[in-house]
Protein backbone atom coordinates (compact mmCIF):
# COMPACT_ATOMS: atom_id res chain seq x y z
CA UNK A 1 0.00 0.00 0.00
CA UNK A 2 1.23 3.40 -0.78
CA UNK A 3 2.48 6.06 1.82
CA UNK A 4 -0.36 8.35 2.01
CA UNK A 5 -0.27 12.68 2.17
CA UNK A 6 -2.06 15.56 3.54
CA UNK A 7 -2.24 17.97 0.75
CA UNK A 8 -4.99 20.70 0.96
CA UNK A 9 -4.80 21.91 -2.21
CA UNK A 10 -5.22 18.78 -4.57
CA UNK A 11 -8.26 19.69 -6.38
CA UNK A 12 -7.68 17.51 -9.61
CA UNK A 13 -6.47 14.63 -11.93
CA UNK A 14 -3.31 16.63 -13.97
CA UNK A 15 -2.63 19.13 -10.80
CA UNK A 16 0.65 19.80 -9.71
CA UNK A 17 0.74 20.42 -5.91
CA UNK A 18 3.66 21.23 -3.21
CA UNK A 19 2.75 19.23 0.54
CA UNK A 20 2.56 21.06 3.40
CA UNK A 21 6.15 21.65 5.15
CA UNK A 22 5.15 18.98 7.74
CA UNK A 23 4.22 16.37 4.60
CA UNK A 24 7.20 17.29 2.49
CA UNK A 25 9.38 16.25 5.74
CA UNK A 26 7.49 13.16 5.93
CA UNK A 27 7.83 11.88 2.46
CA UNK A 28 11.58 13.36 1.96
CA UNK A 29 13.16 12.29 5.45
CA UNK A 30 11.45 9.99 7.21
CA UNK A 31 10.09 7.62 4.00
CA UNK A 32 12.89 8.97 1.94
CA UNK A 33 11.14 8.66 -1.31
CA UNK A 34 11.91 10.74 -3.95
CA UNK A 35 11.37 11.57 -7.68
CA UNK A 36 8.91 8.95 -9.87
CA UNK A 37 7.99 7.35 -6.48
CA UNK A 38 4.04 6.47 -6.28
CA UNK A 39 1.63 8.06 -2.98
CA UNK A 40 -1.48 8.69 -2.53
CA UNK A 41 -2.44 12.18 -1.62
CA UNK A 42 -5.79 13.64 0.14
CA UNK A 43 -6.83 16.95 0.43
CA UNK A 44 -8.91 17.00 3.57
CA UNK A 45 -12.04 17.26 2.45
CA UNK A 46 -12.82 13.65 0.86
CA UNK A 47 -10.99 13.23 -1.96
CA UNK A 48 -8.02 11.10 -3.07
CA UNK A 49 -5.84 11.09 -5.88
CA UNK A 50 -3.04 8.42 -6.86
CA UNK A 51 0.25 10.98 -7.07
CA UNK A 52 3.65 10.91 -8.46
CA UNK A 53 6.41 12.67 -7.22
CA UNK A 54 8.05 14.90 -9.14
CA UNK A 55 10.26 16.95 -7.24
CA UNK A 56 11.68 16.23 -3.67
CA UNK A 57 14.76 17.61 -1.53
CA UNK A 58 15.05 19.89 1.53
CA UNK A 59 12.26 19.55 2.99
CA UNK A 60 9.72 20.21 -0.14
CA UNK A 61 8.29 18.00 -1.99
CA UNK A 62 5.68 18.60 -5.08
CA UNK A 63 3.34 15.79 -6.99
CA UNK A 64 1.93 15.12 -9.65
CA UNK A 65 -1.55 14.33 -8.88
CA UNK A 66 -3.08 10.96 -11.45
CA UNK A 67 -6.55 9.18 -11.02
CA UNK A 68 -8.59 9.84 -8.52
CA UNK A 69 -8.38 7.15 -5.94
CA UNK A 70 -11.17 5.67 -2.88
CA UNK A 71 -10.41 6.69 0.73
CA UNK A 72 -12.37 5.19 3.90
CA UNK A 73 -15.36 5.74 3.43
CA UNK A 74 -17.28 8.62 5.68
CA UNK A 75 -20.00 7.17 8.47
CA UNK A 76 -23.42 8.04 7.43
CA UNK A 77 -23.75 10.43 10.45
CA UNK A 78 -21.63 13.42 10.68
CA UNK A 79 -21.27 13.95 14.46
CA UNK A 80 -19.65 16.55 15.79
CA UNK A 81 -17.89 15.43 19.04
CA UNK A 82 -18.31 18.68 21.77
CA UNK A 83 -15.18 17.54 23.97
CA UNK A 84 -14.30 19.29 27.45
CA UNK A 85 -10.14 19.65 27.35
CA UNK A 86 -8.97 17.01 29.73
CA UNK A 87 -6.05 17.25 31.71
CA UNK A 88 -2.39 17.03 30.44
CA UNK A 89 -2.12 15.53 27.09
CA UNK A 90 -5.38 13.69 27.13
CA UNK A 91 -7.22 15.85 24.77
CA UNK A 92 -4.19 14.54 22.31
CA UNK A 93 -5.22 10.79 22.61
CA UNK A 94 -8.93 11.81 22.23
CA UNK A 95 -8.50 13.68 18.84
CA UNK A 96 -6.76 11.16 17.53
CA UNK A 97 -8.96 8.36 18.61
CA UNK A 98 -11.77 10.65 17.85
CA UNK A 99 -10.68 11.11 13.81
CA UNK A 100 -9.69 7.29 13.48
CA UNK A 101 -13.57 6.46 14.62
CA UNK A 102 -14.83 8.71 12.05
CA UNK A 103 -16.10 11.85 14.00
CA UNK A 104 -17.34 14.87 11.45
CA UNK A 105 -15.88 17.27 13.42
CA UNK A 106 -14.00 18.07 16.93
CA UNK A 107 -15.39 21.10 19.17
CA UNK A 108 -13.21 21.49 22.52
CA UNK A 109 -15.05 23.20 25.21
CA UNK A 110 -14.17 24.66 28.55
CA UNK A 111 -16.58 23.89 31.74
CA UNK A 112 -16.76 24.97 34.72
CA UNK A 113 -14.55 21.54 36.14
CA UNK A 114 -11.70 22.07 33.03
CA UNK A 115 -8.83 22.48 34.75
CA UNK A 116 -7.53 24.91 31.71
CA UNK A 117 -8.57 27.96 30.33
CA UNK A 118 -8.76 29.68 26.71
CA UNK A 119 -5.52 31.51 27.67
CA UNK A 120 -3.67 28.93 28.39
CA UNK A 121 -5.21 26.99 25.31
CA UNK A 122 -4.43 29.70 23.59
CA UNK A 123 -0.34 30.36 24.62
CA UNK A 124 0.32 26.71 24.64
CA UNK A 125 -1.00 26.40 20.53
CA UNK A 126 -3.27 23.32 21.99
CA UNK A 127 -5.68 23.59 19.10
CA UNK A 128 -2.83 23.98 16.07
CA UNK A 129 -1.03 20.57 17.71
CA UNK A 130 -4.38 19.09 17.76
CA UNK A 131 -5.14 20.23 14.11
CA UNK A 132 -1.93 18.13 13.50
CA UNK A 133 -2.56 15.42 15.26
CA UNK A 134 -5.87 15.04 13.23
CA UNK A 135 -3.59 14.83 10.23
CA UNK A 136 -2.18 12.40 11.51
CA UNK A 137 -4.68 10.07 12.51
CA UNK A 138 -6.47 10.55 9.31
CA UNK A 139 -3.43 9.44 7.69
CA UNK A 140 -3.05 6.41 8.93
CA UNK A 141 -6.75 5.28 9.06
CA UNK A 142 -6.89 6.22 5.57
CA UNK A 143 -9.44 8.69 5.80
CA UNK A 144 -9.75 11.33 2.94
CA UNK A 145 -10.98 13.71 5.13
CA UNK A 146 -9.49 15.70 8.16
CA UNK A 147 -12.25 16.68 10.55
CA UNK A 148 -11.57 20.58 11.75
CA UNK A 149 -10.73 21.07 14.74
CA UNK A 150 -12.89 24.12 16.06
CA UNK A 151 -12.08 27.18 18.18
CA UNK A 152 -12.30 25.73 21.62
CA UNK A 153 -15.23 27.67 23.24
CA UNK A 154 -16.82 28.22 27.30
CA UNK A 155 -19.98 26.04 27.91
CA UNK A 156 -22.38 29.17 27.45
CA UNK A 157 -20.91 29.57 23.90
CA UNK A 158 -21.82 26.44 23.37
CA UNK A 159 -25.00 26.47 24.51
CA UNK A 160 -25.77 29.31 22.28
CA UNK A 161 -24.13 27.84 19.39
CA UNK A 162 -26.90 25.23 19.79
CA UNK A 163 -29.28 27.33 19.93
CA UNK A 164 -28.43 29.22 17.03
CA UNK A 165 -28.30 26.18 15.47
CA UNK A 166 -24.87 26.24 14.87
CA UNK A 167 -24.19 22.79 16.66
CA UNK A 168 -26.09 20.14 14.52
CA UNK A 169 -29.06 18.36 15.96
CA UNK A 170 -29.93 16.66 17.83
CA UNK A 171 -27.62 16.96 20.82
CA UNK A 172 -27.08 14.77 23.03
CA UNK A 173 -24.91 15.02 26.33
CA UNK A 174 -23.50 12.19 27.75
CA UNK A 175 -24.15 12.17 31.33
CA UNK A 176 -23.74 9.69 34.52
CA UNK A 177 -26.06 7.36 35.38
CA UNK A 178 -27.41 8.36 38.26
CA UNK A 179 -26.43 12.07 36.85
CA UNK A 180 -30.69 12.96 36.32
CA UNK A 181 -33.76 11.24 36.26
CA UNK A 182 -34.03 12.43 32.95
CA UNK A 183 -31.28 10.79 30.84
CA UNK A 184 -31.76 7.70 29.07
CA UNK A 185 -29.62 4.73 27.96
CA UNK A 186 -28.09 5.83 24.44
CA UNK A 187 -30.38 2.72 23.19
CA UNK A 188 -33.32 4.18 24.37
CA UNK A 189 -32.77 7.13 22.55
CA UNK A 190 -35.85 7.50 19.92
CA UNK A 191 -36.11 8.50 16.76
CA UNK A 192 -34.45 7.24 13.49
CA UNK A 193 -30.28 7.60 12.66
CA UNK A 194 -30.32 11.24 12.10
CA UNK A 195 -27.83 13.00 8.98
CA UNK A 196 -26.10 14.62 11.89
CA UNK A 197 -25.40 14.88 15.32
CA UNK A 198 -23.49 16.92 18.32
CA UNK A 199 -22.45 14.45 21.34
CA UNK A 200 -21.54 16.24 24.18
CA UNK A 201 -18.58 14.94 26.93
CA UNK A 202 -17.56 16.43 30.26
CA UNK A 203 -14.21 16.66 31.83
CA UNK A 204 -12.78 13.74 34.27
CA UNK A 205 -14.54 15.81 37.15
CA UNK A 206 -17.73 15.88 35.27
CA UNK A 207 -20.44 18.04 34.58
CA UNK A 208 -21.69 20.26 37.36
CA UNK A 209 -25.49 20.70 38.63
CA UNK A 210 -25.87 23.98 36.46
CA UNK A 211 -24.39 22.20 33.31
CA UNK A 212 -26.68 19.58 33.62
CA UNK A 213 -29.80 21.74 34.34
CA UNK A 214 -28.88 23.42 31.36
CA UNK A 215 -28.88 20.23 29.49
CA UNK A 216 -32.13 18.85 30.52
CA UNK A 217 -33.84 21.59 29.73
CA UNK A 218 -32.49 22.03 25.99
CA UNK A 219 -30.83 18.50 25.14
CA UNK A 220 -30.85 14.72 25.05
CA UNK A 221 -29.34 13.18 27.82
CA UNK A 222 -27.62 9.75 27.45
CA UNK A 223 -25.88 7.26 29.76
CA UNK A 224 -23.57 4.70 28.56
CA UNK A 225 -23.69 1.42 30.96
CA UNK A 226 -22.67 1.34 34.75
CA UNK A 227 -19.22 0.65 34.15
CA UNK A 228 -17.01 4.12 35.30
CA UNK A 229 -15.26 5.10 31.52
CA UNK A 230 -11.91 7.09 31.43
CA UNK A 231 -12.40 10.49 30.26
CA UNK A 232 -10.05 10.18 27.21
CA UNK A 233 -11.57 6.90 26.53
CA UNK A 234 -15.45 8.16 26.80
CA UNK A 235 -15.28 9.83 22.93
CA UNK A 236 -14.23 6.35 21.39
CA UNK A 237 -16.50 3.77 23.74
CA UNK A 238 -19.58 6.79 22.93
CA UNK A 239 -18.93 6.91 18.97
CA UNK A 240 -18.73 3.39 18.57
CA UNK A 241 -21.94 2.80 20.52
CA UNK A 242 -23.73 5.36 18.16
CA UNK A 243 -21.84 4.10 15.02
CA UNK A 244 -23.43 0.72 16.33
CA UNK A 245 -26.97 2.13 16.88
CA UNK A 246 -27.68 3.74 13.89
CA UNK A 247 -26.69 1.17 11.34
CA UNK A 248 -22.72 2.66 11.14
CA UNK A 249 -21.33 -0.56 11.60
CA UNK B 1 -17.03 8.13 47.80
CA UNK B 2 -14.42 5.73 49.42
CA UNK B 3 -11.64 4.10 48.18
CA UNK B 4 -11.94 0.57 46.79
CA UNK B 5 -9.83 -2.75 47.35
CA UNK B 6 -10.07 -5.94 46.33
CA UNK B 7 -9.76 -8.80 48.82
CA UNK B 8 -10.02 -12.36 47.39
CA UNK B 9 -11.31 -14.22 50.32
CA UNK B 10 -13.81 -11.68 50.94
CA UNK B 11 -17.04 -13.79 51.65
CA UNK B 12 -19.60 -12.73 54.15
CA UNK B 13 -20.61 -9.78 56.28
CA UNK B 14 -18.58 -10.07 59.85
CA UNK B 15 -15.57 -11.77 58.35
CA UNK B 16 -12.23 -10.24 58.65
CA UNK B 17 -10.18 -10.89 55.78
CA UNK B 18 -6.41 -9.60 55.10
CA UNK B 19 -5.45 -7.14 51.83
CA UNK B 20 -3.05 -8.95 49.26
CA UNK B 21 0.48 -7.30 49.11
CA UNK B 22 -0.28 -4.79 46.64
CA UNK B 23 -3.62 -3.80 48.09
CA UNK B 24 -1.99 -3.08 51.54
CA UNK B 25 0.26 -1.26 50.29
CA UNK B 26 -2.10 0.88 48.56
CA UNK B 27 -4.08 1.47 51.42
CA UNK B 28 -0.73 1.90 53.80
CA UNK B 29 1.34 3.61 52.07
CA UNK B 30 -0.43 5.54 49.05
CA UNK B 31 -3.57 6.38 50.71
CA UNK B 32 -2.17 6.47 54.49
CA UNK B 33 -5.40 5.19 55.39
CA UNK B 34 -5.41 3.63 59.17
CA UNK B 35 -7.43 1.65 61.88
CA UNK B 36 -11.02 3.04 62.00
CA UNK B 37 -11.12 4.41 58.12
CA UNK B 38 -14.18 3.38 55.63
CA UNK B 39 -13.73 1.37 52.31
CA UNK B 40 -15.16 -0.65 50.01
CA UNK B 41 -13.82 -4.02 49.05
CA UNK B 42 -14.81 -5.98 46.69
CA UNK B 43 -13.84 -9.90 45.72
CA UNK B 44 -13.62 -10.25 42.06
CA UNK B 45 -15.98 -12.62 41.52
CA UNK B 46 -19.20 -10.31 42.14
CA UNK B 47 -19.41 -9.43 45.60
CA UNK B 48 -18.72 -5.99 47.33
CA UNK B 49 -18.71 -4.98 51.06
CA UNK B 50 -18.27 -1.77 52.75
CA UNK B 51 -15.93 -2.55 55.24
CA UNK B 52 -13.39 -0.65 58.11
CA UNK B 53 -9.76 -0.89 58.41
CA UNK B 54 -9.25 -2.72 61.92
CA UNK B 55 -5.16 -2.46 61.35
CA UNK B 56 -2.79 -1.38 59.13
CA UNK B 57 1.00 -0.70 59.02
CA UNK B 58 3.89 -2.05 57.47
CA UNK B 59 2.34 -2.86 54.12
CA UNK B 60 -0.26 -4.89 56.27
CA UNK B 61 -4.23 -4.37 56.53
CA UNK B 62 -7.13 -6.12 58.13
CA UNK B 63 -10.66 -5.22 57.05
CA UNK B 64 -13.91 -5.93 59.21
CA UNK B 65 -16.24 -6.44 56.35
CA UNK B 66 -19.29 -4.67 56.65
CA UNK B 67 -23.19 -5.05 54.76
CA UNK B 68 -23.24 -5.78 51.55
CA UNK B 69 -22.82 -3.06 48.81
CA UNK B 70 -23.49 -2.36 45.33
CA UNK B 71 -20.64 -2.43 42.64
CA UNK B 72 -21.44 -1.64 38.56
CA UNK B 73 -23.77 -4.13 37.40
CA UNK B 74 -22.14 -6.52 34.85
CA UNK B 75 -23.11 -6.57 31.62
CA UNK B 76 -25.93 -9.12 30.11
CA UNK B 77 -23.63 -10.33 27.91
CA UNK B 78 -20.39 -12.19 29.05
CA UNK B 79 -18.19 -11.55 26.34
CA UNK B 80 -14.45 -13.44 26.24
CA UNK B 81 -11.94 -11.51 24.58
CA UNK B 82 -9.31 -13.66 22.89
CA UNK B 83 -6.89 -11.11 21.87
CA UNK B 84 -3.57 -11.71 19.86
CA UNK B 85 -0.94 -10.70 22.16
CA UNK B 86 0.05 -6.84 20.80
CA UNK B 87 3.65 -5.17 20.54
CA UNK B 88 5.22 -4.02 23.58
CA UNK B 89 3.07 -3.00 26.19
CA UNK B 90 0.26 -2.02 23.75
CA UNK B 91 -1.31 -5.30 25.28
CA UNK B 92 -1.50 -3.85 29.03
CA UNK B 93 -3.59 -0.58 27.79
CA UNK B 94 -6.19 -3.05 25.88
CA UNK B 95 -6.54 -5.44 29.58
CA UNK B 96 -7.23 -1.85 30.89
CA UNK B 97 -9.11 -0.84 28.60
CA UNK B 98 -11.51 -4.71 28.10
CA UNK B 99 -11.97 -4.76 32.09
CA UNK B 100 -12.87 -1.32 32.52
CA UNK B 101 -15.57 -1.71 29.55
CA UNK B 102 -16.32 -5.28 30.84
CA UNK B 103 -15.69 -8.19 29.03
CA UNK B 104 -16.55 -11.10 31.11
CA UNK B 105 -12.74 -13.01 30.38
CA UNK B 106 -9.25 -11.92 28.50
CA UNK B 107 -7.97 -14.59 26.64
CA UNK B 108 -4.65 -14.11 24.86
CA UNK B 109 -3.33 -15.71 21.73
CA UNK B 110 -0.56 -16.17 19.74
CA UNK B 111 -1.24 -16.01 16.25
CA UNK B 112 1.07 -16.03 13.09
CA UNK B 113 2.15 -12.38 12.89
CA UNK B 114 2.49 -11.90 16.46
CA UNK B 115 5.59 -11.11 16.96
CA UNK B 116 6.11 -12.87 20.80
CA UNK B 117 6.37 -16.27 21.42
CA UNK B 118 5.04 -18.05 24.42
CA UNK B 119 8.24 -18.22 25.91
CA UNK B 120 9.23 -14.10 25.84
CA UNK B 121 5.36 -14.39 27.61
CA UNK B 122 6.20 -16.39 30.62
CA UNK B 123 9.96 -15.01 31.11
CA UNK B 124 8.46 -12.00 30.85
CA UNK B 125 5.83 -12.86 33.59
CA UNK B 126 3.30 -11.21 31.56
CA UNK B 127 0.34 -12.69 32.16
CA UNK B 128 0.85 -11.82 36.33
CA UNK B 129 1.66 -8.11 34.97
CA UNK B 130 -1.92 -8.41 33.19
CA UNK B 131 -3.49 -9.59 35.93
CA UNK B 132 -2.22 -6.78 38.15
CA UNK B 133 -3.64 -4.38 35.25
CA UNK B 134 -6.72 -6.36 35.57
CA UNK B 135 -6.93 -5.85 39.21
CA UNK B 136 -5.86 -2.07 39.18
CA UNK B 137 -8.81 -0.75 36.28
CA UNK B 138 -11.57 -3.20 38.04
CA UNK B 139 -11.25 -1.19 40.66
CA UNK B 140 -11.42 2.25 39.03
CA UNK B 141 -14.58 1.41 37.01
CA UNK B 142 -16.10 0.11 39.89
CA UNK B 143 -16.55 -3.35 38.95
CA UNK B 144 -16.95 -6.09 41.06
CA UNK B 145 -16.05 -8.20 39.32
CA UNK B 146 -12.12 -9.01 37.63
CA UNK B 147 -11.94 -10.70 34.34
CA UNK B 148 -9.76 -13.72 34.40
CA UNK B 149 -6.51 -13.25 32.06
CA UNK B 150 -6.69 -17.09 30.49
CA UNK B 151 -2.96 -18.46 30.20
CA UNK B 152 -1.89 -17.84 26.63
CA UNK B 153 -2.59 -20.31 23.41
CA UNK B 154 -1.42 -20.50 20.10
CA UNK B 155 -4.02 -19.73 17.55
CA UNK B 156 -4.41 -23.78 16.90
CA UNK B 157 -5.44 -24.67 21.19
CA UNK B 158 -7.54 -21.40 20.54
CA UNK B 159 -9.55 -23.43 17.29
CA UNK B 160 -9.70 -26.30 19.28
CA UNK B 161 -10.78 -24.58 22.61
CA UNK B 162 -13.83 -23.80 20.56
CA UNK B 163 -14.25 -26.99 19.03
CA UNK B 164 -14.39 -28.38 22.79
CA UNK B 165 -16.73 -25.81 23.89
CA UNK B 166 -14.30 -24.25 26.25
CA UNK B 167 -14.63 -20.78 24.20
CA UNK B 168 -18.45 -19.08 24.44
CA UNK B 169 -20.54 -19.73 21.49
CA UNK B 170 -20.83 -18.06 19.35
CA UNK B 171 -17.02 -17.29 18.20
CA UNK B 172 -16.98 -13.75 16.13
CA UNK B 173 -13.79 -13.25 14.69
CA UNK B 174 -13.33 -9.63 13.31
CA UNK B 175 -11.88 -8.82 10.23
CA UNK B 176 -10.72 -5.85 7.64
CA UNK B 177 -13.77 -5.35 4.89
CA UNK B 178 -11.62 -6.58 2.19
CA UNK B 179 -10.64 -9.97 4.31
CA UNK B 180 -13.39 -12.29 2.36
CA UNK B 181 -16.70 -12.41 1.22
CA UNK B 182 -18.01 -14.18 4.17
CA UNK B 183 -17.67 -11.63 6.38
CA UNK B 184 -21.18 -9.14 7.08
CA UNK B 185 -20.70 -5.74 9.55
CA UNK B 186 -21.36 -6.41 12.88
CA UNK B 187 -24.80 -5.02 12.41
CA UNK B 188 -25.85 -7.68 10.46
CA UNK B 189 -24.84 -10.52 12.90
CA UNK B 190 -28.24 -12.14 13.24
CA UNK B 191 -29.56 -13.52 16.11
CA UNK B 192 -30.66 -12.09 19.53
CA UNK B 193 -28.31 -11.47 22.22
CA UNK B 194 -26.69 -14.23 23.84
CA UNK B 195 -25.83 -15.46 27.19
CA UNK B 196 -22.09 -15.40 26.27
CA UNK B 197 -20.06 -14.82 23.18
CA UNK B 198 -16.38 -14.86 21.80
CA UNK B 199 -14.68 -12.22 20.24
CA UNK B 200 -11.74 -12.82 18.52
CA UNK B 201 -9.11 -9.64 17.18
CA UNK B 202 -6.01 -10.33 15.77
CA UNK B 203 -2.37 -8.54 15.35
CA UNK B 204 -1.34 -5.22 14.42
CA UNK B 205 -0.47 -7.02 11.07
CA UNK B 206 -4.06 -8.91 11.24
CA UNK B 207 -4.85 -12.38 10.41
CA UNK B 208 -2.83 -14.55 7.82
CA UNK B 209 -5.18 -16.43 4.87
CA UNK B 210 -4.84 -19.60 7.02
CA UNK B 211 -6.19 -18.22 9.99
CA UNK B 212 -8.87 -16.26 8.23
CA UNK B 213 -9.89 -19.80 6.60
CA UNK B 214 -9.96 -21.56 9.87
CA UNK B 215 -12.74 -18.60 10.82
CA UNK B 216 -14.67 -19.24 7.40
CA UNK B 217 -15.20 -22.85 8.02
CA UNK B 218 -16.02 -22.71 12.12
CA UNK B 219 -17.07 -18.94 13.25
CA UNK B 220 -19.04 -15.98 11.88
CA UNK B 221 -16.79 -13.64 10.57
CA UNK B 222 -17.64 -9.79 11.44
CA UNK B 223 -16.35 -6.37 10.41
CA UNK B 224 -16.32 -2.51 11.89
CA UNK B 225 -16.64 0.39 9.05
CA UNK B 226 -14.06 1.08 6.64
CA UNK B 227 -11.62 3.29 8.74
CA UNK B 228 -8.81 1.31 9.48
CA UNK B 229 -8.87 1.01 13.44
CA UNK B 230 -5.58 0.82 15.60
CA UNK B 231 -4.27 -2.88 17.02
CA UNK B 232 -4.72 -1.66 20.69
CA UNK B 233 -7.96 0.59 19.79
CA UNK B 234 -9.95 -2.38 18.40
CA UNK B 235 -11.57 -4.71 21.68
CA UNK B 236 -12.90 -0.79 22.90
CA UNK B 237 -14.19 -0.12 19.51
CA UNK B 238 -15.76 -3.56 18.92
CA UNK B 239 -16.85 -4.34 22.27
CA UNK B 240 -18.76 -0.87 22.47
CA UNK B 241 -20.25 -1.72 19.28
CA UNK B 242 -21.68 -5.03 20.42
CA UNK B 243 -23.20 -4.03 23.84
CA UNK B 244 -24.73 -1.73 21.62
CA UNK B 245 -26.58 -4.09 19.26
CA UNK B 246 -27.20 -6.23 22.10
CA UNK B 247 -28.98 -3.70 24.34
CA UNK B 248 -26.36 -3.35 27.21
CA UNK B 249 -26.01 0.88 26.28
Amino acid sequence: MHARFYAPQAHATGDVVALPDDEAEHLTRVLRLSRGDQVVVFNGRGQAFEATVQRAGKGTAELLLGPACEAASEPRVAITLVQAVLKGDKMDDVVRDAVMIGVAAIQPVITTRSEVTHVSITRGKRRERWERIAVSSAKQCGRAVVPPILEPEPFDSIVALAEERQLPDPVLMLVEPQADANAVSLGELAGERPRDASLLIGPEGGWTAAEIATGVERWHLVTLGSRTIRGDAMALVSVAALFAKWNEY
